[in-house]
């Protein structure tokens, strides 16, 4: 079967104390473990150890991304399928890589991003009792989205990127932007039968653009740009809807400048369904489907 | 008693059948009545014969706007009240000024903006039977805002206008946004107890920013967009909450470039609380909450 | 001009430490004073003193109900009116009826409840500042209604009583169910241009029906019965909608027994409006929309 | 890999044109085709042919239901499973089963249910363009959910049918409702990473409870109420939570008196998640949240 859906990202921060408070507070993540120079977290109702780890270094960032793979026989047709297109991996056993981490299959995809595919995460419960449970746990703060979505980034080589996660991983392309000149400028990408689980713009190899958490509907959106405001956190853009997608989402930053986004919506994707294409000249309704142009920040702020 | 609310816009529109097609089919109102160079509409849950008015002209803007007053005894009031401040005014009979009109007093406020004080404007219905009503009628189309909900003007002297409509006219300060020079540079007044019926903000006098209709609430917010979006409206800005008022809105423009509001929020505001003041430093938080600055258009861009 | 609206609720509870804890922890209350057998409390954006007084007593049920009038001349008047009609009345200076009481007009309606009339009742603030405030404290815990909405009474003469308030206190009547015989079993009636500040419906004289909490939207009624489940208050009925008044609203018990509910929606009411009409054939729907019949509990379990 | 999620229910109607224009008019199911005695619907945002069938029968009550299959190899996999369990099955071509229809094994489940496993059932399309799509369908009207959900079915041996779908289809189990005795009174089971897409309680063999169609929040439950209400269609129960899977649902007939739901929310769950117990003494929280007690239609009103 394969990679199951997004596991889990970890964000360069350089001050991990600041950052911490707010993916704490602001966010509302649930601390699972702490090490000097690493905080690992998760959305509330996640029942793995960690969708977040925020590590102490000297500037913004992605450091890794780690999806999640339903068997060990997945991992390991993984690995060979990763060797096979002649890319060096590396392979871990279950806490290695710290604290609740399970088996992984570590390896630089081509757009010089490090990415960890991973089977047997500890599972850590999502807070609330297995017997008689109530609706949530009763102590949540900040924005508290239940779990983590998607991930975006970007790269040079668009189309090539989606062909790696196409024909060496599995994806499924659910949308794209093309240029002109027919070649890719964006992919959404999905393995969860969702509107995407990641997708790549073009821009620098290895940069990160956001990383996405899940929330209900668009009111949970206004109530995460009303703690925003209430922080002092500036917002980038929205609540708005995306063209691509029809999900809807809200722009924030943490301390540090890696961008976040709350989001909402999106559709089911079977793997018959045909992908959806954007033209150059609807990039913008493509991603800001109101306001119909990419703000000035969404292709120049990036790590 | 008094004013009682907001009861009507007039709008210059240029193309009359093309605004009317646009607030017919984008913004829902109902037609109520036509003439050759006028549409008389109305939001589907108002009773009264219409709150908007589109007139034909060779550019944009406010033509007048009204008042709804409650009784004839306090139109006789208003009327001697902006004679004992040395305005001149005119008093028309119901059908005078078209279509529906009832008794009114018309003058030129000292933010050149003309405004008439309606009483007894003809009551049609909301389209609901009186016996055993539906919810709603089932044929609305586009956003289809239930009623008007506030007029937004612009003008030199915004202490000025603030004190005639405290003193002659009956309204209550709300919310201001102080300069630091210790003038105001917007307020937001109240006749119906809600956050403003009319607010004002330092600009050229005569000028027109926007009208807005009510919507029940936040998803009404984006259903209003998806609409905007779905006939290529223009958006404006949002949706997004504003600091002062605390309500949510969207704005987009019509055919002609006015600007329209989809509103939702507010509060209740009692006649002895007390006014909430934002600094000009603040100004950009008190426009757009979430993004802390007003976007380029929303000052430079009016009648 | 007269009464504004609905002010406040006295309710009997005959444990007031445990009606306490639950208006403070479930419905999340504010409390604002407190005496041996009396504790005062409001929504959190109200400005003045109180809008619900629990009171030590044997059993549960309505003490008094308060309206707030807009000036001394309108209590004066009222004061008046209801001596005309042949009522009794008693006058009581701001603090004799407790912190923050005002001046009161006190006299029992035909229905044998106790009303007080309120002028200057003291303003104690909503507890954001009154320069460059945020959307709302941050610390507000359980349903946090922003503000009382509207009473809802039973008495033997729905006609009669429906007469009084209309002719002698000045309200409007916005909706009636109609009995076969061609009397009133059920009267909605306004003074703050709301769908209604006050409803009677059949039943013994001076009994208390519920009293009702304004909430934004749909999601707080969603919200407000997790907390519900949440704390183990038992739902009554809803989250649904009415057809009378077309608002929504979620029932539900304090610890003595009183019906508490959350409400949203409704509509504007003009003076001229007419007033909608239900037959006693189509109450159920008139009541609970949705399910098109009143269930067991509404007309019988009240105090 | 196997099952991917539920592909479409097949229901009986005695009045074929009567229950067409309930699901086309107040569902809102967009229509796929037609012979004499079926119509085949779907979903607006569904892109396989179908994903209800109604078939003329004298009585209602289901006549089969079916899951989607990733791929052949798949379907070749269960076919074999089914038969290793001992029960036969038959196999059907494209087309057989009528239009649309894939590649198809069929067989009767231990609980008496006709169940279909699909691959290559044919792709029509969700009615939106494939390049640059607005956000939905200008057309939709009534419910227009955008696709089906899950199913609730009946069985006199809930833990022998929960064995037959985790050991024989795949299936994962989320929730349970034990018997004192120990055995499980209800099984939520899914193959969609979802809370559920199929669900059995204990009834008699074969019986059908409802088969529920997605919305995207809980302001799509009102209206849904609203829906009904306006045609005069008896709501059952809701909107309301469901303990169990945490969703949102309303309850409704069609008029053969087949049950539908509108359903929103749940969780993603891993195939590593641990399942969640309700005890029979919270049976009534598990499947009515709110009310804490199971209506008395809800064991009794089924096919």
């Amino acid at each position: 079967m394969g990679i199951l859906r997004l596991s889990h990202a970890e964000v360069r921060v350089p001050d991990l104390e600041l950052a911490h408070a707010y993916y704490a507070e602001v966010v509302g993540l649930v601390e699972t473990a702490r090490e000097p120079d690493r905080v690992f977290m998760k959305g509330w109702d996640e029942h793995q150890h960690h969708s977040l780890i925020l590590t102490a270094a000297p500037t913004y960032g992605l450091e890794t991304l780690g999806f999640k793979v339903d068997s060990l026989a997945s991992l390991d047709q993984l690995e060979a399928a990763i060797a096979d297109d002649g890319i060096h991996s590396d392979r871990f056993e279950p806490g290695d890589l710290g604290p609740g981490s399970g088996k992984v299959v570590r390896f630089t995809a081509p757009s010089n991003h490090t990415i960890d595919l991973v089977y047997g995460m500890e599972q850590v419960g999502n807070g609330l009792p297995l017997l008689n449970p109530p609706i949530a746990p009763p102590d949540l703060v900040g924005m508290h989205p239940p779990r983590i979505d998607h991930i975006f980034l970007m790269c040079e080589d668009v189309d090539g990127i989606c062909e790696f996660f196409r024909k060496v991983l599995g994806f499924r392309l659910t949308e794209q932007i093309m240029a002109n000149d027919g070649h890719q400028l964006a992919v959404f990408l999905e393995r969860s039968h969702s509107s995407h689980d990641i997708a790549f713009i073009t821009g620098p190899n290895g940069a990160f653009h956001h990383v996405a958490f899940y929330v209900d509907d668009w009111n949970d959106l206004r109530a995460g740009a009303d703690t925003c405001a209430y922080h002092g956190v500036r917002v980038d853009a929205g609540p708005t809807r995306h063209g691509a997608t029809r999900g809807c989402g809200l722009y924030f930053f943490d301390p540090a400048g890696n961008r976040n986004e709350l989001f909402t919506g999106g559709y089911w994707f079977d793997p018959d369904d045909e992908p959806t294409t954007w033209t150059e000249a609807e990039m913008g309704r493509a991603i800001f489907f109101y306001q119909g142009q990419v703000n000035a920040a969404f292709m120049t702020v990036h790590s």
